[in-house]
């Protein structure tokens, strides 16, 4: 059994989905193991990871609207606004979804569903660059 | 150290949550390991994993309306619509709960609480086969 | 390869989150290990985990309103009544926050963000001592 880290960083600009697959499994590639355990965690807490539909951009722009509508960005129903109307609402929306996934790995690839992909969901207005820490356990 | 792999269906009916603890353990006790840990992998984008009560069903049936409620099925507010009004809420109903669940092993067993149970939240109308990949690593 | 498991508990007093970081980090540090995988789980479904800023306060206090506001406690809304208003409440912010985190271990640390803290959060009014079960992974 081996286990190995690494750090990347996703390149956001501005709110919305950001698919990194390819740069998961690129790492993978190299790390040659045939089964193990893939973690994936988010070192921020205004930005978040999702699982979503690959195949229609539609998607992920929705999801981002759903998250617009649902999460209020008037300031006057937070306390922690110093960082802007876009601050305390990122904080929720990465409450509401995912700081980390795990993804077990098969015949040396994510057991990713035909539709899946792995995206950074930025929730801040500005340009990010987003580390992200990814583990690996396996054989 | 040991690890394996599995996949299973869980066969659904429409909106709702289905519990398939069982056939978790099942796989589980096969395996003969002590203490582990095992991951719960859902490989689609419009059913997802939630750990709920399992004690009175009427906990279940609350949170799929809900799900209901806060998701509404209104097309005008989507743009994904091609596959019906309960596709994009599926998606997003998926992304406000989990795709992946890992669960300790201790005595051989998941250390689960005594009311918890694991349970596929099917999102979509149709019937279903929903894949779920497990993962154990342990000894 | 080691692993090791641990149940530790977090008392709460009525709901909020609760940070439980230095708890954790004080058994990891015990287990003397460098690179792994800690996974955090919480053995309930009326109280749930969620990893937040840990530097102003009111981030943490913003949080609960906001869950506060998206899940009423209007008990017509509810089959599930009987343990009062603040139960069916608890499963469904439960649902919609984690059950469970696994965190990158690196150089014998949680590699976690500058800001981020891991949290219980409490959804019942009543206090409580929740049980989480750490599992480490690791060498």
């Amino acid at each position: 059994m081996k286990q190995a880290t690494h750090q990347i960083y996703v390149p956001t600009r501005g709110k919305g989905l950001y698919d990194f697959t390819a740069q998961v499994e690129s790492w993978l590639a190299a790390q040659k193991l045939q089964t193990g355990l893939l973690t994936v965690f988010c070192q921020h807490t205004s930005a978040s990871l999702v699982i979503q539909e690959n195949a229609d951009p539609d998607v992920v722009a929705d999801l981002a609207d759903f998250f617009g509508r649902l999460v209020s960005e008037d300031t006057r129903l937070y306390r922690h606004t110093a960082e802007g109307p876009d601050d305390m609402t990122s904080h929720i929306r990465s409450a509401l979804t995912q700081t980390q996934l795990s993804i077990p790995i098969h015949n040396g690839r994510l057991a990713l569903g035909t539709w899946q992909g792995v995206y950074v969901f930025e929730h801040r207005e500005r340009a990010h660059r987003r580390s992200v820490i990814l583990h690996l356990l396996g054989e």
